[in-house]
């Protein structure tokens, strides 16, 4: 017989998010399943790696092709302590999230969710990152389900190359209101970011970061949020050369930074 | 009379590191200086973001063309503070560093470093992260000011395209030693990691996380640790959009994950 695959799931919103546990459903389907998310919330906290702290891990459930645990660390954490100290095989597929928001275009880079995805990769098991573009409390993750089961299959029989994860975002609604899955790539934007002030009671200044994301290509039809706007399931290839190979051949090609 | 280039300064290690010592020492000789540098080290921060807790600033040094600013957060809310918070007008440059220890290869995606750079390059100034390739307390930074000035001059004169940043490693050693500049990519590799097993007082395990470089690609004679290996300095150039072009031809071309 052979061996079901082994499926490890993690986010960075911790055990208490709902978004966890529509994954989990979905992994179920497909095989073995260990659990290994981080103890605290972990928003922002892109790729993250803890060092100079010592790292805990604690078993919460532990059933037959069924397990859970929390680590103190980072979302990356999770995934090295589970591909390097508590699984006896290496995962057959990494999934992070389903994220409460969404990690399309350059959310991508400060994303735990896909940090995680990222770190699966990086070890080199296909992984993938889930996100909602809904930050409510009560966020309906019916169509994440349905998606995600559909990208996992694919995943899990195809494979990716190596060296390259998936992004994968889906827009906020129902199933029904839902168009199907764009492949695309992540859109120019930024977040327009500002401080809100505040004082401490005993007299400290104090501030909060906050930010409107801003598309800057609004027109172009093959991007990530493109595709979310129009009510597609946006799939991103995400690699991890960070290299920008148009801009390294004209800085070879005119010598620019020689030092003789 | 025109402007002097306003340059910001910042780091990962914090103010205590010769590193950003090294790094203001050639700021100061080619424009205005202000530095936000995170009050705490916060290697392996990555690209993360305080969003959930406040964060607080404090003017260390003011004089003329030369401001110190601390900030309670991490690497990339230090160039966020400053662009959106403290200075009053859009720096010329950004520069991160220099760091105790080697941001070659994949290290770009843990570094506290270079994701202050690629925050700089997000919010379209140019930016460029500097890393020596020595952790020693009493490492040298002789090579690194001077090479950091050649390409801090170049850059400040000829820009870098938008969206594009830095990723310069300097080679442990001694300036003569150092054969001069080389443009080149990312190299594949990987951190082969393994956790050490403690046990607390209190009898609780814990776990700390080590690691061995592995270049994939000891042969390539075009990666950032050929050159560090033979004594150049690399200068990598990163994007901030991290899709997989190829790969989405790919997907786009045989029509894989398409739901109809």
């Amino acid at each position: 017989m052979d061996k079901k695959p082994l499926i490890l799931v993690t986010n960075d919103d911790s055990l208490s998010a709902t978004g966890i546990e529509a994954l989990i459903l979905v992994a179920k389907k497909l095989g073995d399943v260990v659990v290994i998310a981080p103890e605290k919330p972990s928003s922002g906290k892109s790729h993250s790696v803890t060092l100079y702290e010592p790292l805990y891990k604690k078993l919460i459930t532990d059933e037959p092709g069924f397990q859970v645990y929390t680590c103190s660390g980072m979302p990356a954490d999770c995934v090295k302590m589970g591909v390097h100290l508590i699984l006896d095989r290496k995962p057959d597929l990494v999934v992070s999230g389903i994220n409460h928001g969404s990690n399309s275009s350059v959310s991508v880079i400060y994303s735990g969710t896909m940090a995680a995805a990222i770190e699966g990769c990086m070890n080199r098991i296909n992984s993938i990152g889930f996100s909602l573009s809904d930050y409510a409390a009560g966020a309906n993750f019916e169509a994440s389900v349905k998606y995600a089961e559909i990208v996992m299959r694919d995943v899990l029989a195809n494979g990716l190359p190596e060296a390259v994860c998936l992004n994968v975002n889906i827009p906020k609604g129902k199933t029904t209101d839902i168009k199907g899955i764009k492949v695309c790539r992540q859109a120019n934007a930024a977040w327009q970011e500002a401080y809100v002030h505040r004082q401490h009671p005993h007299g400290t200044d104090y501030f909060w970061l906050t930010g409107i994301f801003k598309n800057f290509e609004p027109q172009a039809t093959d991007t990530d949020e493109w595709a979310l706007q129009n009510n597609y399931v946006s799939v991103v290839p995400i690699k991890t050369d960070f290299t920008d190979k148009a801009f390294l051949n004209e800085l070879q090609a005119n010598g620019r930074f020689k030092t003789k």
